[in-house]
């Protein structure tokens, strides 16, 4: 059954994705700028509590492009101002007949707890450092739309692990599709201790270049970063895909980012040139972004329709 | 006959009111997901200057569901910023086509004196400590959903009377309709000369607990309340509804509170829970979020409509 | 050929701008309330990194009245926090399937570099110091509305032309229509390396106003003006239209404000009223305000239909 809400890449089974690949192909394929009708007359809360382009205004676009309505519910201007309880406010929305809140919120698990008392869908546009499930769902949607094969894949996640929910919802998600994962990244942003058991990891970047069908890098959070290194220049220089280590890549390997990038971080300038110059089908970046707003349309049809899968 | 604007619960006769009422419980049995037209090609510019969830919220999904379009002018962004006056951005707005504002404000009184002045109909989500009449419509509509006969009703308002733009709107509407209001208070938040000729007051709590057909709790304004009391602690010992004093309350007697409450000090979590339990029916708290997007439906069709009453 | 974005009025041809303006005749005769549908099914993206009222909401009423949805991308809460170009933020606009960008942002030239390497339709809501082309167009529209013949028309721009975009783009339109246009301001806010040659200025403000036909009055951007002036008073007394000039005033002259207008400062409020009373054809501020979103529908149905003109 399609869950009632979407915190976690865990709440959805394998079919439950799959429906959802299935459903956001479809919308892909048929729209032409005539709103569907999905949503119509349904109401949905937004309320990001961190800054976001993509995630929120694909969100904004998939409601929209299915016929219903974005109420922007903004975190400075509502009554947690007047000592109202987040738990509250859902209820309250629940009350006037919101039929869904999409939030994004540093404070990992508080949703969750919020679910368990309020009886409003919740989807997550990604929570702290814990989950970040519609960012997997397109990430692996476009995989497969590009042709990859999931089973036996290779898929070589770079960088920023520690503070990534992108890579804790890849981590629970692309096993569950026979991909096999390798971390990579320097020891301070990839601990010991936060690898699951039986994962691969490797603090040597050159080394997992030709391994992967997929090379999905990881923003690095710069705001978070000076603790860990002394530049971004030492970070491009270790772990940074750039004109000379595209030498090293596997021709065949597909490069990712969930954006936005770092570019002359993690990924340069002249690397990202090379490489939609001469591969362009390899770079899924913009397709990425594209496929979000499918995917996302995907999701909130099959939440709000309650439909099994 | 239906005024130019809300800005007053004494912008409207007790026949407006009724008319109000009628048209709110039309909008809720009808209310199935799908759009009514009232307000179809309708602009409503919404300006809210002070903090809101429920207000804000249920007015922009009154206007989404009958056909119009929201149009958010954050004061933070507007042309005061350049030294624009109030009146002159009213002026601008009814320039552009807008066909009504909705606004929140702190100085009482100000979009009356523009209202003389420009012609654009101006509905007040709260206005001040003057006055919050659609609060008050929506509070006596719940009480008469509930099927409580106003005619007689004893009313108790218990609180911050001081701060309440709630109370002041209740004050004119409550005797209206023939319902008697004591209002009870700490004296620093219920001074003598506020009491309006003729009314009820006291400063114990207790002694009316039993006497009410509704028990109407205000919010405690806590950003302001330091200056009155040394603790919402010290607060809720004296005016606040916890277990102990439950077993004084009638239990003929309807619960309202217009949130967001502040739980453990004008409610106890505990009496709130039993209230819940035992007589759910009693509380009346999320029908009143909920009826509130009805009767601003109302109170925006009928003000755009120029209904006679 | 209508062009791919209107970010200078010399985007436009004069063939251009009539067709602008005959399209924003029909939007204006035929505006009843009812959505027009050429932007149906389209998602217009509004960034604003400058305060506006009537720029802003005139081109969000004219998305909706065209039938599109309006997507507000709020700079204070976008990927630019994380570290983000705006180069990239547009880019991953067009990925995510956004129609057009409106914005208006301080740096000028920005928004042209990003229009060579992004391909999606850019409209310029004022850009720094730089150019208000849709400003010139909704001034322009509405001197022909009011029956006013460019052709020989003296215009006379008066006040802070240092800080003025609009002047910027009023000099370059106004003569392609056969206007002849005089400068009038201090020396400060008018310095003569600024003039482009040929053009009349003058420090003197009596000496011009009983020559125009249109006096175009430019906003005093009092926030620069402490730099130039020891008080707003010093500048009304030298360049504020007062009940004093007002004798000097041509009575044929058409008076212009692109707003909001500092009332005291480059008009005082007897001498507004006067003009109102008096002649209040003569006054087109409040048209100009409500020419302008049907001024921007048209621009808006051009550039995304990519109708040749």
């Amino acid at each position: 059954m399609f869950p009632g809400n979407v915190l976690s890449i865990e709440d959805l089974s394998v079919q439950a994705m799959e429906e959802i690949f299935q459903r956001a192909a479809y919308y892909k394929s048929e729209d032409r700028g005539v709103a569907f009708s999905a949503l119509k007359g349904k109401n949905i809360v937004l309320s990001f509590w961190e800054p976001s382009t993509r995630t929120r205004v694909s969100f904004e676009l998939a409601v929209q492009k299915l016929g219903g309505t974005v109420l922007d519910l903004r975190p400075e201007q509502n009554s947690e101002k007047k000592g109202e309880s987040l738990e509250d406010t859902v209820k309250t929305l629940r009350s006037l007949g919101a039929d869904a809140l999409i939030f994004r919120h540093g404070a990992p698990g508080l949703f969750g707890r919020i679910s368990r008392t309020v009886d409003l869908p919740l989807i997550s546009g990604g929570e702290g450092c814990y989950q970040h499930p519609t960012q997997t769902l397109l990430d692996i949607f476009t995989m497969k739309e590009a042709g990859i094969v999931l089973s036996g894949l290779e898929v070589v996640i770079a960088g920023d692990i520690l503070h990534s929910r992108v890579a804790r919802s890849h981590l629970l998600a692309l096993p569950a599709f026979g991909a096999r994962v390798t971390l990579v990244g320097p020891p301070a942003l990839l601990p010991r201790e936060l690898v699951p058991p039986g994962l691969n990891y490797t603090y040597s970047f050159d080394d997992v270049l030709a391994r992967g069908g997929v090379l999905y890098l990881l923003r690095v959070q710069m705001e978070r970063h000076r603790r860990f290194f002394s530049s971004p220049g030492e970070y491009a220089a270790l772990y940074g895909l750039n004109e000379k280590r595209l030498a090293l890549l596997n021709n065949e390997t597909f490069v990712m980012h969930p954006g936005p990038v770092n570019l002359g971080v993690e990924l340069s300038t002249g690397a990202l040139h090379i490489l939609e110059a001469n591969c362009p089908d390899k770079v899924l970046i913009q397709k990425q972004v594209r496929n979000g707003v499918y995917v996302r349309m995907a999701v909130l049809d099959l939440l709000l329709s309650g439909r099994m899968v």
